[in-house]
Formats: C-alpha cells, structure tokens, sequence
C-alpha cells in the first residue's frame, strides 16, 4: 500500500499527494497499468479525506497519468518511451548578457532627455484616452494601424512637409525594423536592395533578418550618385535625401530628379525615402521630400517619432505608393499591428491637438542651441585648432574633422580609454578604406554642456 | 525680367515668390544656366522687400534649384534628365479596403469586452510610471524587453505554471508574430517546421512572412502524434499541448513523454510550446506546461497576453532554452524591442502588484459562468435536440457538432446569411477532407447571452 509523508508539507495536501504519485509514475516505482488503491482505504492508510484522494486523482487524470476504469478503479498510464528521457537536468543556466560599456561622455548617444519628453501632456492624453474610448481601445487595430492616427500623421504631413497623402497609405509599425519586414514581403525577396556608403549600415541586419543581402552604393558630396546605384546592380534604393546620415549632406533638387529618373526607367525599381530626422532643420523651411515630387508611385516614405518624440515608444510609419497600399490591404492584412491601440489614440491626440508641433518647435529650438553650445565651448577649447566643424544646419549631429595622425579606429579607441564614446564616419562605411578617415560625428542631442569642456580637453590629449 | 502676381496670395510672400521660381525652373521656363535677376531689380520689379526675395533664393539655394557665384549672382541648376519625369501625375488613388462584414452575432471572436478590462487599475499604474519612472521610460530597451518586466513574468510563470525561469531567458514582443520571426532567426529559415493539423492555420502566413514554408503533422484525440510528426518530416513542432487550438485537446503526460522523446532523437528537433489560453482552465490546477519537464533544452515556450488581458496591448513572451538565449544576446541584439517602455513597465507593476493574477481569476469566473450560461441557454432552445457540445473545462471556446447534412461550408454560408459568424473545425484544418464535418466552434468570451436564444433559434432553422 503507498504511503506518503504528509507531515512537513506546507502545500495544500492533495497538490502534495498528486506530486508525489506523480513522481514515483515517472520515476518508474509505479509501473504502468498497475492499480492504485481505492480512494477510501488510501484516505484511510495515509490519513486524509477522500476528497483529497480524489483531487489528486482527478488531477493526475486530467494529466493523463493514470486513467479510470468504471467501477474498477484508478490504473498507471504507459508513459512510453521515458526511458530516453534522461532524469537529471544536464542545463546549465550559463547565459552570457552583453556587458554595456559604460561611458563618461557619450556623442553617440540616440537618447532623448527626460526633461524634453512631455511627460505631463503625455499623461493627460492617456488619461483622457482610458476614461474615454474603452471601447475603441478594446477594437482590434486594422493591420496598418488605427485611422484616427494615420489620419492624424496624414495632417501633420502635409502641414509640416507639404505632403499630400492619403491616410490609407499610411502604415504605422513599432519601428522602422518592422516596417522594412514588411516592405520587403511587398516588393519582394529575391530583389536586390542598395544602402548608402556610408549610410545607415545596421539596415544589413534589419534587411539580413527577412533573407535579403543587400548591396552598396556609393554616394558624392550630393548624396546617393546614379552611377553609385547602377554600379551597385540594385533595384531598390535606400537613401536619406534630405539629412544623409551619418555625413549630413542635403540631396539638391537636380540630384532628386536623377535619382527618380534612375527610378522611373525600370518598372521593379523602387525609393525608399528615409525623413528620419526631418523635423529638426536649424534654418529656413523644411526641404520637399522626394516624395512630393514623385509622380510614378516610385517613393516609399518612411519617417519614425524615435528621434521627433522617444525611441522608446516603438511608433514608426511609412507611406506606401497605392499599388503598394492595395497590395498590402490585399496580401497582409492578417497581419496584426505592432503598436498598442493606447499608444496609437494618445499619439494621435498627441498630433492632431496641436502638442507635437509645439513639441517639435521647442525641441528645435533646443537642439539649436545645444549645437552652439557645443560650438561655443569647442571654440573656447584647445581642441579648436586641431579639428574643423562640418556643419550642415540640420539634424542632431554634425561631423568634426580631426588633425590627427592617428587611424579613426586607434582613436576611437583611445576615446574609448579615456571613458569617450565617438563614432567614426568610416564605421559607417563599407569598405573602410574607401572612406575618408578622421571625420568623427558628433551627437549633441543629450549631451551634458557642463562637462564638454573636459571631454573636449580629454579629445584633445588624443590626438 | 520676372515678374509674378503677389496680389491674390495667402501665404507668406517668399513662400510664394519660391514656389513660382520653382515651377517655373521645374517646367522649363528657366533654363539651366540662365542668371536670375539681382536682389534689387527683382524686389522693385514685384514690389516686394529684397529680405523676401533673398529668403527665396536661399530656400532656392538650399534645395539645389539654384546656386549662387560670389559677387556674380543666382543661377539656374540643371535638373537633367528631368524630361523623363512625366509632367503630370498619373497615380489614381484607388486604394482598396477590404470592407469587414457586419454580423449580428459573432462567434468566431477574440475581443475583451470593455468591461472587463481593468481600465481604471491600468490608468493609476501608467500614472504612477509616468510621474515615478521618467529617466527609465527614456532609456532604450533591450532587445528581449525590460528587465523588471521579465523578472515579473518569471514570477509569474513560477506562481501560476510552477515554471523555473531565468529572466534571462525571456524574450518580450509586439506579438507572437514577431517573436516567431525571432525564433525562425534563431533555430534557421532552412529547417522544417510542422503545424499542427487541424490546427492554428495562421501560422503558415506567419512562417511564410520570414521565408519558411511549413509541413502539416496529423493529430488524434490526444493531440499531436508521433507518427504524424515523424511523417511530417518536420523538426520544429509548434504544438498547443495545453489546449489545443481549435480542438481544446489536453495532450496527456504520456503523449507528452513520446513527443519529448522525438524531439530528443535529433539534436536538430525543437518544440514550441504555445499556452495561449492556459490561464483560463475551469477545473482543476493548470496542466504542467510541457517546458516544465523538459531537461534537454528542446521546448520553446510562448505566450500572449492578449488572452489574459487584451489584445489590443501587443504584448508577447517567449521562454527560450538557455543555448537559443545565449544565441539570442550573441546575434540578435541589434534589434530594438517592438513593445514601448510605458506599457513594459505598466505591465510589470501590473503583474508584480497582483493585479494580473487578480484579473485572471476574475475572468476565469467570468468564462466559467458564460460557459455556463451558454449551455443553459441551449439547453432550453430548439437547436439542443440537433447537437452535442464537446467540452473540455478550458479557454474561452468549446466545440458542437450540428446534428445536419449541409456540408460546413454550406452550414457557414446559411448561417453567414443570417448574419451570424460561426467557424468549422474543417477550416482549421490543411485536407479539409480528412477533417471531421459538422464541428463547430463557439467561442463565448464576448457573446451577448441576451440575445443568444434567438441565435441558436436561428442556428437552428439553418440546419
């Protein structure tokens, strides 16, 4: 007769008792097809009620330990082929974190300042949300967002880059990543994507994830050259005509109209136009997207809140031409969207009451004055004469050229010794050497003022 | 000498005057190379202040239209090959919205009905995260998700699933479809992966999202069988042991033990466990998850919370075994978590303070009584003589099976007219044919019970 200890147990008791016939099940002490004792002399022998008896039984059963036979009793299952299930866990939880290298001063940083998040609006909007819209909360999001947003982003569009678009173009995603997912399933696999050298190189990964290998154009101070993309072999280019990263170069009108003409001379060829920090032009209005001037359903517009609002609310969006629009309603629409519906209604609300144009105007404001900030303490610092500023009135960064003698990857090293954190412009290349070396990006979006002048002085001992 | 009409604009005056020297360079009427006229001349000419035209020139200048030579003046740029831009736009915006159809009753479904969503709970916690967690909501989030969060759903998972979990080991998504697209990356687009069948046939959209084309394994009445793996030629099973979709099968220990078993034959063969309703078992303690007795690193185990809490927060998790983990870290952390920092810590205070558990008790009564109260309703209706409910004391949905001749798809189409929505079994499956007919599904997590009679009247006329 099984007899169990119930004594030191501090479990509920028929959990107890269904672990321990479990156990001596799978340890094979209970061999299969054999009878368990009845429910009233086991109660009995181990001194508890039937109802736990029964419990336990009515758990291992519906685990299929043991089965019931009417009238007959409680039988051991054949757990077959256990023995190849080894019995002691050979696991070793051994798992390696990345450590984060922590840095003194970091001008590579894509942070946004808790200070210039608006935090108390944010609030409010969510607030007004929850109390409000229960019900469109609880509505399952179409594939390509909520309409409210993408007729929210459709505003703001053409008010602040003179877009005409409509909101069923739109597709909103939890960041860009995911949207090039699905671009990719739009135009497809097997067809060859270019990226910008230098550019934007982690799209190797993204573009990597879907099963697409991209390949390189080069560009010239004008940005993405006709000749870079045909060299390349590639249908499909990406490129940031309006703020290259990481070099900052403004694509001139002429260079757009070759570059839609290279576009407009073969039907699978394909822009996708990266506006990802667009908003924050020092002077003068905004520059067209390639977009607006696109006549041939041959520019994808992609452009994202990370930079314009937080990168930690995963929001992106992208403007699909309508053959693509229709293709997407048509062959992905079982998709579901990424972004939550709470987050999708506080944006919109954010955008159409008004608050992120004031946002952006204010964060405009302050990253113009962070740059000359920056200028200001680089000019008062003996790091002025041994570098000169490439500047180009837009963005969060701009590119520092060093006098050095040093290779951009001992320096950045060096950097790295002294607790700074600076990018090469060649990082961002793909055959290094064909890059020009000593041209470093300087991030100020959230750097610290009060300490630039010893980073400065600390850069300078570097050199 | 130019001259343009300022009379009857709205805008602002060099925001005019560009646009028609834009136009006019565009359309041809300006040549290339051609000088423009001086600040001076030009402003008298029209009218206008020379700041007006020098900000056009400059908005000009910026944009590549023109470009200015020292003490020379403004010229024309060449936009070449502009010619074949075409003129006019040809695009017909002719965006085709799949339209959703309206039913009266619905009982396909898998929405939460707003009152049953913890609004004003959630509301405090994402108040509180706001005011108490400002420098965290902006620092970026790993790749797997928030520490706290997983740390909280490792919790989770020990109370609730007696699951040992190392944080580490969880990886958080927008949804399980974008954790697949993670797992595919992580175990090989060119291995084979088996679904379920009948089963959870979404995935094959999903799988063919990141290039893998799935094969189909047979179950029987305690779920996926060996044979129906091994002569699927898969090596990746996707399985819901728990509560087979749209079955409701618990798979028993000992099936559990035989598909272990595959899967530790071959160091190439991976399980991925999918618990999506376990929190919603009736009776009894929750099954073990098949994770739990794995000791060889072979199960993947998912889960959502759009079961458990709702869907329209795109919150999912997967638990990986600590060699997919480190693999993961190794190659996989380029990538940005698709889930925002508010709703990641929302949800862990949400989990950690209890309220998560709380809400899942509350809707488990919640499905139980709508469980209840539907097969009461039945019982009193006409329709109880010509069917037979399959049940299994678990999730949201049970199985009938109509007493009828009409084949399924005639059954959907009389009932689709009636404006009801209600899915076969036989749809879920790959071989209609081999598929048991006059199966239906009855999901009742959001059915009005007020107006079920006239339904299952309705039903019943049908049959």
């Amino acid at each position: 007769m099984l007899t169990y200890n119930f004594e030191n147990t501090t479990e509920v008791l028929y959990k107890h008792l269904y672990k321990c016939i479990k156990n001596d099940i799978v340890s094979g002490i209970l061999k299969p097809g054999e009878k368990l004792p009845s429910k009233r002399t086991f109660a009995k022998n181990n001194g508890v009620s039937t109802i736990t008896i029964q419990n336990a039984y009515d758990q291992l059963v519906s685990e299929g330990y043991i089965y019931a036979i009417e009238k007959k009793g409680y039988y051991v299952c054949e757990l077959s082929r256990m023995a190849t299930v080894p019995k002691e866990s050979n696991i070793v939880y051994d798992i390696k974190i990345p450590k984060k290298q922590h840095y003194e001063f970091d001008f590579s940083g894509n942070r946004i300042s808790p200070d210039n998040f608006p935090f108390s609006i944010w609030a409010k909007l969510s607030r007004d949300i929850i109390s409000n819209r229960k019900a469109d909360l609880m509505e399952i999001s179409p594939a390509a967002g909520i309409n409210e947003l993408r007729v929210a982003i459709a505003e703001h569009l053409k008010s602040f880059r003179g877009m005409l678009v409509d909101p069923n173009q739109i597709v909103v995603g939890a960041g860009t990543e995911y949207l090039y997912g699905i671009l990719v399933q739009l135009i497809g696999k097997d067809r060859i994507y270019a990226i910008e050298n230098p550019g934007y190189m982690k799209l190797t990964h993204i573009y990597g994830q879907y099963g697409v290998e991209p390949v390189y154009a080069n560009i010239d101070s004008n940005g993405l050259t006709v000749d870079g993309i045909a060299n390349s072999g590639a249908e499909i280019a990406h490129i940031c005509p309006n703020h290259h990263f990481p070099t900052g170069i403004t694509m001139p009108a002429s260079r757009r109209y070759e570059i839609l003409s290279w576009a407009n001379e073969n039907g699978n060829r394909y822009i996708i136009e990266d506006d990802y920090d667009s908003e924050f032009r020092h002077n003068g209005k905004p520059i067209p997207t390639l977009f607006s001037i696109d006549m041939c359903e041959k520019v994808i517009y992609m452009n994202t809140f990370s930079k314009s609002l937080t990168p930690t609310i995963r929001v992106s969006y992208m403007v699909l031409p309508a053959h693509l629009a229709n293709k997407m309603y048509d062959k992905l629409s079982f998709l579901s969207c990424t972004v939550s519906n709470f987050e999708q209604y506080t944006l919109a609300e954010f955008i159409s009451q008004g608050y992120f144009e004031k946002h952006i105007n204010r964060m405009r404001l302050y990253y113009q004055r962070q740059h000359n900030k920056v200028k200001e303490v680089l000019s008062k610092s003996k790091l002025d004469d041994k570098c000169e500023i490439i500047d180009n009135d837009s963005g969060l960064h701009f590119i520092i050229k060093f006098k050095t003698d040093l290779s951009d990857e001992a320096l950045e090293k060096a950097l790295q010794n002294r607790g700074i954190r600076m990018k090469a412009l060649s990082d961002y290349g793909r055959n290094k050497d064909n890059i020009e070396q000593h041209l470093f990006i300087l991030n100020y979006s959230n750097i610290n003022i009060e300490f630039l002048k010893n980073a400065f002085d600390e850069i300078c001992e570097c050199l």
